[in-house]
């Protein structure tokens, strides 16, 4: 029998198990030298198998701890729908019911499924203090000095460094510091459109990105976004030619949870490039994978200079820092100098507690930390949205990340549940934010990035039931 | 004789006294309690007197010090002429030459006459730190939590209640915090306007000013400016009427030096409110004034509430932290809008370390020995530009601030005069800098706070050489 015949005999053996159950969710594969001796194969052969079944998502890999069944392989509750092109419809933002989310995030006895940030028992504080501390003590201006505009240089060295996903193509001068990544959107946004034009978005989208356009007095138009694969190419490559940007988030999508496969970042990369469409990627919750490895950004594949890619640590490490970067090709000097008028430079003291994170490993240790705990709540709250809400639920499938979004039945408003649940003291981002228009009111995004209690657990209980209620 | 007659008779017979120069610029006025001995008059008739002489800008008074007599009583060099408006006239923004001279501030062996910020020297380097350790060992989530957008309440209201001169005309909310006073001119002059809109500066013109208006696609008219009493509002009213905003800086202008007299701030809010045209009035020299008090905003007389006031701690503090404010007046959910897209929060330890500083009186005392020093050194810089620049040298005359102005004749081009001063370690900023129009060729503007050293004078020696030189 050939080796080729031998994996795949393997991995049919597995995909068996898992259909009937033997392994259900969750379960971990036996270790890959397990595996060898129980059926007497090379290591080699093993791993093929493994990436077999990884490939039609049956398993899932997480570095260190080995092969587990994933949610896919037998999921009860549907993928969420895809929404239609919707160009001539009339916009409505959703800026007050942004503002009334916003409003109600300081509350602090609040379970907070409305962030769009990790809960403080997800960040390294003591550390993070103590690089601070470490840092003042070094500095003879008492960060009195102006920072060069396009950013502290340790911080830009480090992050070259670190970018090791792109494979030695940034350098520091290829970089440029932002206050956070939204003001890289901003600036990025502002670098290559005029007022008036025309930008794709994601749908549902990131309400942020939506708000930047508006600010700019720039047009969006939402593409069909499918729940894995991220934005539709064929429904993009129709509005390109009139198009002055596209901005996506490829990897561990807000809100969907997508994963971009390569072949489609490829692809994208390769009409932006013909149509000459910059293409402004936020990656930053690239590093935050529940698979192998961190996923290529479409910046890998950009010969152009046309992908200006987006990095920040404010979802995985300290969102009060406000240290953000970009690397935005060829529109670098644009974005400099639009930052000198804005703000002159970024303030000295992040930058360098950010440098000495990432140079001394701290950064990549929390990491793994970080990764870890956050694929234990996601489990947990699949199965917990399984278990408490009404089946006819559906619910997307983050390959990283930690956001979730849920459709409800069509009868559900989840901005009437939204004050249903805000007094039981529960918090959600409602779906309407996520659009320009009147869509996703019976969807929500829920963020699992939070200390997982019996209080959270309970509270997904009564959210569930707050729904049934509801029909 | 009346009291009236009485204190105008010693007033003038310092005038006299000053007019035959047995009294010199810079030399003491007697004591209050000496001259009340010496001319056997009430104490408040002697106070008449020099308030009198001050009225005249005959003698200057030092709070605490006492009343010096002026350099205006006996000036040799003339003040800077008057630019005429232009309208029609092409546009040429200086964007090379600032950045020429922007890409040499980092050289620390320069003597650095060309920057908008304080020496190291002026800054209180190990109070700052230590108050940094102190908050940071403090704050229990190192920073990472999100601030309110608006900005640190505590921040806030530390500001509000250290606006004295405002006289309780505003509070902690009606402030929103900002990275910089930059990036509250630029965020104010977007809350306004739209691309296409008309705002008025000053002429010469702060060039930060011009290029926020260029990045946001307005069109700047440079209104003439007088070098002691600031904008000619006969001219503005001419434009008012077509104009979306007015962007000054009314006390101690950079680069003229001027405090705007409260007669023409007064006239200047009356109009802006019959033409209902917001105010952005950059007041961030406010605090470094060389007279008695702190001059009032044009903010105090806004009834409208079409005055945006900006302050910052660069030009005072600690330039590198990125912290200013402004007061937006009936444009403050715009501002904090905006400010929410462009960059979610500010960062917080900043905040809390001014906070701290204008709590516990440091940045009181520190402002005390900083206008003392600054004092001294404007004598010193005004003295040397007397003794070694051309005598058809004309030089502004500022009452606060450290910027001066000098306008040489017409045959130097400040330019070229720039690059024979850089290959001898000398910095200045061109005049060039400080128009759209290819005008104040044979201008400069020199930063004084600067330890003044040997080679500072030495310097300024050379630099009048280079000057004498050149024809």
């Amino acid at each position: 029998m050939s080796k080729d015949v031998l994996y795949l005999k393997i991995a049919k053996s597995v995909t068996e198990q898992i259909k009937s159950e033997t392994l259900q969710f969750g379960d971990k594969l036996p270790s890959l030298r397990s595996a060898q001796k129980l059926y007497n194969v090379s290591l080699n052969t093993v791993k093929q198998a493994y990436m077999e079944l990884e490939s039609h998502s049956l398993v899932e890999s997480r570095p260190k701890y080995g092969y587990f069944v994933s949610q896919t392989s037998q999921r009860k509750l549907a993928l969420p729908s895809i929404a239609k092109m919707k160009v001539s419809e009339t916009k409505n933002s959703p800026e007050d019911l942004i503002d009334k989310v916003f409003g109600t995030i300081a509350g602090k006895d609040m379970t907070q499924f409305a962030l769009g940030i990790p809960g403080e028992s997800f960040l390294p504080l003591p550390k993070l203090k103590k690089s601070m501390i470490n840092v003042i003590k070094s500095k003879n201006d008492s960060g009195t000095d102006y920072e060069p505009v396009q950013g502290n240089e340790h911080l830009r060295r480090e992050i070259a460094k670190w970018a090791m996903v792109l494979e030695g193509k940034i350098t520091e001068n290829d970089l440029v510091i932002t206050s956070g990544a939204m003001n890289a959107v901003y600036n990025c946004l502002m670098a290559v459109t005029k007022p008036g034009d025309w930008v794709a978005v994601e749908s549902p989208v990131y309400f942020g990105v939506l708000q930047a356009v508006q600010l700019l007095g720039l047009k969006a138009v939402e593409i069909p976004t499918h729940p894995i694969d991220g934005v539709d190419l064929d429904e993009l490559k129709k509005v390109l030619p009139k198009l002055s940007a596209c901005c996506f988030v490829t990897n561990f999508n807000n809100p969907l949870g997508f994963q971009m496969p390569d072949e489609s970042k490829k692809e994208l990369v390769r009409l932006i490039t013909e149509y000459n469409v910059p293409l402004i990627e936020d990656d930053i919750y690239g590093n935050v994978y529940f698979g192998a490895e961190r996923p290529k950004p479409c910046k890998f594949y950009d010969e152009a200079g046309l992908v200006m890619w987006i990095g920040s640590v404010t979802k995985v490490l300290a969102p009060g820092y406000r240290v953000g970067w970009v690397a935005p090709g060829k529109f670098k000097d644009k974005i400099i100098r639009q930052k000198l008028v804005q703000t002159v430079c970024s303030p000295s003291l992040y930058s360098d507690v950010i440098a000495d994170f990432l140079e001394h490993g701290r950064y990549d240790h929390h990491l793994r930390m970080f990764r870890k705990k956050l694929y234990a709540n996601y489990l947990q709250i699949q199965k917990s949205v399984a278990a408490y809400f009404p089946d006819n639920t559906k619910v997307s499938e983050p390959k990283g990340g930690f956001m979730l979004w849920l459709e409800l039945d069509k009868r559900i408003c989840t901005e009437d549940l939204y004050d249903e649940a805000f007094s039981q003291k529960i918090n959600f981002a409602p779906g309407r934010m996520f659009s320009q228009y009147n869509q996703y009111q019976n969807c929500l995004r829920l963020n699992y990035a939070l200390e997982w209690t019996d209080r959270v657990e309970s509270d997904l209980e009564k959210l569930g039931k707050m729904i049934k209620n509801r029909f």
